[in-house]
């Protein structure tokens, strides 16, 4: 298949162990000796253990519990095994619930069933295991209480706001990553592009994004193919509706690669755009292009925020109202910060985010232009690579 | 692309009414006068609305409240538009958080931002419009006292099972859904076999499977391709391990079509198996045909797990030790009953079943057929057609 950007060269062992290191230096620096990590993400982060069925069950349960110099993964009998397999120690898995592995040589694996009846019982023989005395910061203590017991007297501090803090400057190695999941989601809608023509259906644009997404890799995590007036509808499924001369189309997609996710947006017309659509659409790439100029270390959010809006109306589009303009991206599909009124935090060096200016208009169409980027020392460096201008299908 | 089985002739506006009236049924044999549903299962089931944001954002939160002749669906304000694009009444929409949508017509969704501040004081609303003095029944009431507190007086009852029991017994449309996901799962994994050979990767295997499931319109959402003694892993993502000669290679795959999953299990050999393969790959297949061969309406789910543990054992894999062998599908991957000891759940026509003897075995490998089902009158409708002997690849 044409179109698939060049994989990333990136050492995701390598990877692991330097995110480790990131989060012990933090550590060393936190009002606690160790971090009890309880999302999905802050468990790969420390880990780099990517549970399947983490991924498809809503009661699924996992933690982590790392201290200065060690690390403990708390998480269900069966997956203790691709954990093993994943790089950990088998004396450092600790796990709950029942599953069975059989083996053909001596390994504790065979016997990981029953340990433990549940994921706050693992918790305790972790937190014990790590040692008597310590101060524990626990992510998620506010939302869960039993968290708190079973961490016991050192449950000290909610860790929640640290661990985003630690996962939100990226490493070299996962701006790569992040770049290469931008570049797979646009390549896909690349691909929608070049099967384009009147009369195609959102659902064999949405193929074509996927099948892209999935020959460079990637799992196509959502994939928002929206055509005529259904592109004002914000996130919705593809349907076999058929896209018309002179109508937009809005996607907005996103897929994850070795865990980390992208998620970009790009309109496009069915034939030559009309005034509206083409003032429209100025308007709002002016306003992420303005969000653009001004990002730099030090700049507020808020700030990033409130350029987009200003832009936009100026631009004649009016009222443009959001509540955010643009979010973190990394591990989580949105992490903080989220490009919002009034969030006071500062702009860093490596802080990855989307910024987008998306506009839907019920009964006319939606469109947005939603762009990937990595802050660097004196401004930004964009993952994205499409052409800026609206993109005109030609029938 | 070969290999796609047939799009399912289901028209799905329909099959919402007739999920819906089965609901309706169901309630007026129930203990309660309404229900409030907060699954994203449960809510699809009753509204037919399936949220993108929904499956992205693990803080996501809806509710339905259904009564004997009416629906409310309590959603963010962002999934409002989508809702009502896909059949639901303005006025039956009750939002909450904030989104902005603009329009060229007078309508409602212009006015969702900040109706509400959170799900449960938009839940307060949708159960006032839906009338004093109704008991409701509330699906995961026991896990999440503010629920309760929402409904209020009337939180008569933890509807949970009742919903599970409700949506357990399939229509017709479900039933084809379910088989054309499950075929499109194994479509997936006949052309990983058809690309297979001597040194193939996971990875290359997984994204042949994938592939095949986008271009028959599904969304690839757990693909285990793995080989070797990555195949005793349980679920475990794929990597770029290659699949050598003599070695296992197994399959787990599920997709979601229409909103409704795929889950299917196959194993294969690259070259002529050995001898403790062949045998440990009869006994399992027998496990799995003597559970298909005892499912009939009337027995308890917990005969046809003793049966398939019995059965393997028998045929030489001893000790065989699982907590489960099989589960049913829907909406969800997993639902109710659990082919577990003790599960008195006697089976009935319109019960759906993924039925699975899986064996892992350390440094040797895994292996596993996983067939999905319906019950009949009489027995069973399987879905899954491929040949039943272990699947040789030639090289």
């Amino acid at each position: 298949m044409t179109g698939i950007p060049p994989a990333p060269a990136v050492d995701l062992t390598g990877l692991t162990a330097e995110r480790a290191g990131r989060l012990r230096k933090a550590l060393s620096e936190a009002p606690f000796d160790a971090v009890v990590l309880t999302t999905p993400e802050s468990i790969l982060y420390a880990t780099g253990y990517r549970s399947v069925a983490g991924a498809l069950f809503r009661a699924h349960r996992m933690a982590a519990v790392v201290t200065a110099d060690d690390c403990w993964l708390v998480c269900p009998a069966a997956d203790t095994a691709p954990a093993v397999d994943g790089g950990l120690p088998e004396d450092r898995v600790v796990p709950f619930g029942r599953f069975y592995f059989e083996s053909s040589g001596p390994t504790p694996l065979t016997g990981v069933a029953d340990r433990h009846p549940d994921v706050y019982a693992a918790l305790r023989t972790a937190i014990e295991a790590a040692g008597a005395g310590l101060r524990h910061g626990v992510e998620g203590l506010a939302g869960d209480p039993a968290l708190g017991a079973a961490v016991g007297d050192g449950a000290e501090a909610d860790a929640t706001g640290w661990a985003i803090r630690v996962r939100g400057l990226k490493l070299p190695g996962e701006v790569e990553l992040l770049r290469y999941a931008a570049r797979l989601a646009e390549a896909g809608v690349r691909a929608a592009l070049e099967i384009a023509e009147e009369g195609v259906t959102e659902q064999a644009l949405a193929e074509a994004i996927a099948t892209t997404m999935v020959a460079g890799g990637g799992e196509p995590r959502f994939v928002v193919a929206t055509t005529g007036p259904r592109s004002a509808l914000s996130d919705a499924h593809p349907t076999d509706r058929r896209w018309r001369r002179g109508e937009l189309a809005r996607f907005d997609v996103g897929c994850l690669y070795a865990g980390y996710w992208s998620d970009i947006g790009r309109t496009a017309v069915l034939g030559e755009p009309d005034t509206r659509q083409a003032g429209h659409y100025a308007a709002i790439l002016a306003g992420l292009d303005e969000q653009i100029a001004v990002t730099r270390p030090g700049v507020a959010v808020s700030e990033v925020f409130d350029v987009a809006v200003r832009t936009v109306e100026r631009k004649g589009v009016s009222p443009y109202r959001r509540h955010h303009c643009g979010h973190g991206i990394g591990l989580a599909v949105y992490e903080p910060p989220i490009v919002s009124p009034g969030v006071a935090v500062e702009l860093e060096p490596g802080m990855t985010f989307c910024f987008e200016t998306p506009y839907y208009n019920i009964g006319w169409g939606g469109m947005m232009v939603e762009d990937t980027l990595v802050v660097t020392g004196d401004g930004v460096d964009l993952f994205t690579r499409s052409p800026r201008e609206l993109p005109v299908v030609a029938i």
